[in-house]
């Protein structure tokens, strides 16, 4: 063995049990007592090995609303590695008028700089006929999903049809269309109303974008994956009435998933109220009320979502402060570092998630949906060495200056957290070790994703 | 007494009984027995006294795809006296960047030939900031109800947020919203299929229009009614998925009705397989499977449907057979004088509906839904003299060559009813009296209507 | 005309209209303007003329729990006319092993002394074989009503399929089920826990059959009907939980109705809390929290619930400040003068019930269901004249002073309503006017009721 | 390492992936590659690994209606031991007044003969006070479940409030609580009807205990431990009506599970009308109608079901057959042997289930609701080593004379399936090998269960 990893608690999504991990070539060879000989070990003790994090939500490296993330693919996979986790999936944006594969070849020249293993979900854009040939050929290179937004600047509205078609043809190759539900028809009328009434600003956020409109767009995208025959998952829902209906597609038989972020199961609406720098909180969809949080925590625990994931996107104080209403807001944050400690230090420690539950909504069930696994996602013999060395005892106080992300503010700053990353290994390489990062720039590679499995 | 309805037997939408009816200066004044005297005694033995019928979804006169209605306000205001319809609703629908105002005037010049008692229901397009004071104004004139086609005509996806600004103007004004549920991305998506499949034609018309497009349009057409918080109107539903969108809404507390057409009543989608002009049957929606009629007739009978109303609409011959495509050919039908007869015959006679419920779905309801009542839709002391006596075991052949409709051909040609008006009677005149039409054009009336009631 | 009522508003469930009302041989002869001549005009000049109230849920007179009534046939017959009812259906209640033949001649020879009609239900016990014939029978003279108890005075659970077999032979009469639903082993269990915690007493009765109970019994009992394919008819629900299984059946096609009583509309369990005399509330079901109070005032506007009957029962103070504990508390109230005033005060003038709707729960629709109707239940030509003279602007605190009960005390002592009856008209007979009685016993006869009709 | 298990396939519930498996001293020690030495290794090349098969519900030796079965501890364990399943729980029935405890010591004597480990779950019949301590006894030494049945033998009407108590009590220990639902008053009724027309026979069986009646119950089971507070086990479902039963109580956030058995999968109430020995078909609840297979396996698949279970109990032809009427016939059959060969070739081989799906229901949740995991149900390092080597491609038709029970007929004979067992290992002995049994009677041990986890 290269390595072993001794005398931790392996936890995996539904196992949990004391044995060693032997690591050979970067893939686990052996699990179990008295392995070896290996040319280093390392001692677990009292450490939870967890698998390396999949966050399939990401947006490290794009422009957006006129602005370029601080973040790019080093500084924010160094950030992941960090909080524990090995593999990202990011979201290929095609600028006007450019094809797939091209936009794909940007995504994967900027992921050159990745210190974790990634791969890309192309978005699409006012979709044609050669939208369909070009999915053909992004499936076969071993890109398994497609985004669809349903809010305005995908003209959704306009192209539904065409949408549709693309659709059809996802289910027909076998991949997943993920789809970011908010009603553009409410949130016009909403954005407008509160304009006339000189009510727009931070503060009202949550009002354009209201719940319902996650509702309403939620059931329509489902009735559409119904026609189309394709599964559907749901990115970033935030209240019950994005989860009522995934629970009525499911009783009609339909197969679809759901996605939360972590920013709704730690905060609400409240925050807008804060006098310094509220803009901090802005995101799509907003904010929710607070009693919302708990929902959100109970179907992850029922399993009436499935995956945690972040939208991770980096801006500067300057960007997030810049627009006024609630149209020109910058939505996005940082997120990549602290997900992990954070899911673990609210939801197992506070009971809400077993410790298995918390690896399947954040590690094995993300790579199933998206074609990682058993590659990633799990710690088994044969799969990748992608491992963290857990430690839950440690207490720690997130501040903005320890973060690895290039942001100049931290969202939790001052939350107080306990259990943090010991070790993460990716591919048998221990790429941090108690905060210090080991890993040059390009050794994170693209995965050639399979299709999906549930 | 001008006039007396002696010895019939009374049937409203929630009594049965004998009794003789007394009319004065077109009002019902007295209901009992030894009224009188009279001026005039028609003597009912043996006959049923409905409240004349309230159809509230006809287009009598009107251009649509290029044509032009062979029907006009005085051919079918006949057909409708002869059928025992006393009152219709008719709409009224504004060519490109015509004032509401302006198409009300052009239609009530139309409707100077009326036999009978009519509203007007105006149709919103392209609605824009001018649209919410031409609404007030329709509504301060007594045009309570407006119409939204969520299909393509109305471009309804693009103008979305302004229809939704339209139902929150209309929720305020005390006025119904009337929409008609197919969504357009679902038509365009099959119907494009069909073509590139060289399958366009009348037999698939209901594929290209499929039962989940209907599902989908309403329930979203409701969660838009719920944003603006007005009362829903869904007409003409014809299946399952229609109706399935009322219960849900009904379930989260929110006001809403259903009306259903007698073709999907009457006739399935086997239809469009006989040889000889099938395209007959195109209707919008389209006829659906065999079994869909009983659940219809359900719904009638539990209350989940409120309301049935014929859309009306007379097309030659020649004109229902020009298109070829699913998308060119032509909807609609004439049917104001066979609905009553045939609801009678059907419903009644065989046991799915009781006589009351035949009364309460044909004109009280649809009376209280738009603002006539209690002038119309019932038989009460200080009501219209709207009466339509009726024989209830008259045995009648249906043929086009008996119709009054200028149509020259008859959807339900050869079909055998028990049942048909004797006379129909127009505030206190009796305007056909065995099939003898009495009545000039002009007599009948625009009627200013209220706001509703439930 | 004997009789004409004169100037005044007609309401019933679906009219509301000015007219005249002519009254021959106790029955409607005329309505209209101009009628007559006749013996004698009342003036009802601002009055509403509702159909006499038809009160189907009452305990006049008989032994329960080893007391007798305080009232009887004839004191509660009075107060029901006094309240503006015309017509009371009461339980029949066979002592053990007596058959319902001799029990209803029991309650007939009772009936005796009523000042209004009344119809009876026969309650049936330790049902056997004889029991349906005897059941048979009893529809034939007009009995076609069952009432079964879920609790354990009827050992429900011990003889639960010889009640399946009763509900199915009422189905096969056309007879309907009333159901008493409360859940007996969670009574039972809860009540035995209160017990062992030393906290059994009359604060505590409703935690002793909490709403739960009657969410299960009422489920059950539906399903109960299901399998005997019976109408089923739920008296006095209380709270969500009984709504929620009417809708559930409702949803699978069952015909199914619901009652509920008024003091579940105008009182809370926090009056167990009063100092004095709480064991005035004592009611089975009992009091529930304050919400559920709009929760069935919006059910009986929105037809969940099509009844409201009063369960009276007069008591007198000793009666019920016997028992302690929560098992041998009393249940029941005298309510037959008060619950028109109050329904029309809270619901109608509050904004919660139409008019109509009003007459719909209190009088209309219970006839319908109970066979009384279209004799009782309406204002038409042909109906007894039943006829409620009611001044909607008379203010009146209730005092049990003022009251006809021979009940000692009042439960709605020192509440305010506004509008009470002016006259009480019974077959013709003005039986009250303006509080003054003017009806000899015995002039209230036993009404044969018909099968029910929806 | 004391045995090697080298180059098979490991297939856990959720995990598939090629590696060996070291055991020691009875315990799993080692997975993955190269390990060793051995004592004896064995090559499994061309074999799947599976946790051994956990059976948790048997009737393996008792007393029933009169009849002791054919088969005992050894006969069966030895049936389970060829068929894959290494752990059993069989059902512990006191007779008339014997504690738990008693009956525990008599069935843990029977089991004296086991060949695979056993758990036992006991019956609660007629409780009173005393079962609230012998429950607490007995869940002190490991027997954490308990059974009630709602039919009649248990009189379950009759004690109703006392089985509420035991639930609570059991929700207080953390206990699982497993109900046999069937409606009894439906049961008893239809039973009566059956006889009262001459038709009470083995092809009406499933009339006298229809789907309803499983329904019923279920809904009642889940409410009363939606009372008590405590998670419910429903045992053998078979039909629609149970399953909505649990997705209700699901809907409410109650915690609860299904567990499905053999035969409502595999075979359908038209077995009733062969002609040769229909009566080997009888078993509580009946087989039901042919759609309802698909029905479960999609609940399987869809986890609205959790668990697989047989249900054995092995009776003679002569015991079957004596019994004529509805309430006569002997219900249950053997199924101990054929239950994963059958499950593993119609239900992975056939799509239904993925193999992961086949452990899960089959092992690991099974283990996990009965505290046996993961010490069962399972192959992680520490869990035993209780592992079935399962030959995917084997074809085998099943005969009676090839099984091990002592049954002497056989349910499934001449089914062909694909896969069976090539080895049983039990706490790391190779118990079966190719069909050749090694194993004593009396190695099988009692385990003493946790608690449930989920």
């Amino acid at each position: 063995m290269d390595l072993i990893l001794a005398n931790g608690e392996i936890v995996t999504a539904h196992e949990s049990y004391r044995a060693d991990i032997g690591i050979e070539d970067g893939v686990i060879k052996q699990i179990g007592h008295r392995l070896g000989p290996a040319g280093h070990t390392v001692d677990c003790s009292g450490k939870i090995l967890f698998p390396g994090g999949v966050d399939v939500h990401t947006h490290v490296e794009f422009e957006w609303m006129g602005h370029t993330t601080t973040d790019d693919f080093h500084s924010s996979t160094v950030a992941a590695a960090c909080g524990g986790i090995t593999t990202i999936c990011d979201y290929a944006v095609p600028a006007p008028g450019q094809s797939l594969q091209d936009c794909l070849a940007t995504w994967n020249k900027r992921g050159e700089k990745s210190v974790v293993d990634y791969g890309l979900h192309p978005t699409l854009f006012q979709p044609g006929e050669h939208t369909l040939s070009e999915m053909r050929d992004a499936v076969a290179d071993g890109y398994t999903s497609f985004k669809i937004f349903m809010t305005e600047l995908s003209q959704f509205d306009h192209y539904a049809p065409q949408y549709l078609r693309c659709m059809e043809e996802a289910g027909r190759l076998g991949a997943m269309i993920n789809i970011h539900c908010e009603d553009q028809c409410c949130i016009s009328y909403m954005t407008q109303k509160l304009a006339e009434e000189n009510n727009s600003n931070v503060r009202t956020l949550p009002d354009s974008r209201p719940r319902i409109s996650e509702g309403i767009a939620a059931q329509r995208a489902l009735w559409m994956a119904h026609v189309a025959d394709v599964p559907a998952y749901l990115v970033h829902l935030s209240c019950q009435e994005g989860l009522d209906a995934l629970n009525d597609a499911r009783a009609r038989g339909q197969t679809c998933y759901g996605e939360t972020r972590p920013i709704y199961l730690h905060l609400s609406r409240d925050r807008f109220n804060e006098e310094v720098f509220p803009e901090q909180y802005v995101g799509w969809p907003p904010l929710r009320d607070a009693d919302q949080m708990e929902v959100l925590w109970q179907a992850l625990d029922s399993n009436v979502l499935q995956v945690v994931a972040t939208d991770h996107v980096g801006w500067s104080t300057k960007q997030k402060t810049e627009g006024k209403t609630v149209d020109e807001l910058l939505p996005g944050m940082s997120n990549l570092e602290t997900v992990l400690p954070m899911l673990y230090s609210e939801g197992v420690r506070k009971g809400r998630l077993t410790a298995n539950r918390f690896v399947e909504v954040s590690a094995t069930t993300p790579a199933k949906l998206f074609g990682l696994y058993p590659q990633k996602g799990t710690i088994a013999v044969g799969s990748d060495a992608d491992i963290t060395v857990f430690d839950p005892q440690k207490p720690v106080t997130i501040r903005q200056r320890d973060m690895h992300s290039k942001q100049d503010w931290e969202l939790h700053e001052g939350f107080e957290v306990t259990g943090w990353p010991a070790l993460t290994i990716s591919r048998g390489d221990i790429i941090v070790e108690n905060g210090k990062v080991n890993a040059e720039p390009g050794r994170g590679k693209l995965v050639k994703r399979r299709t999906y499995t549930s």
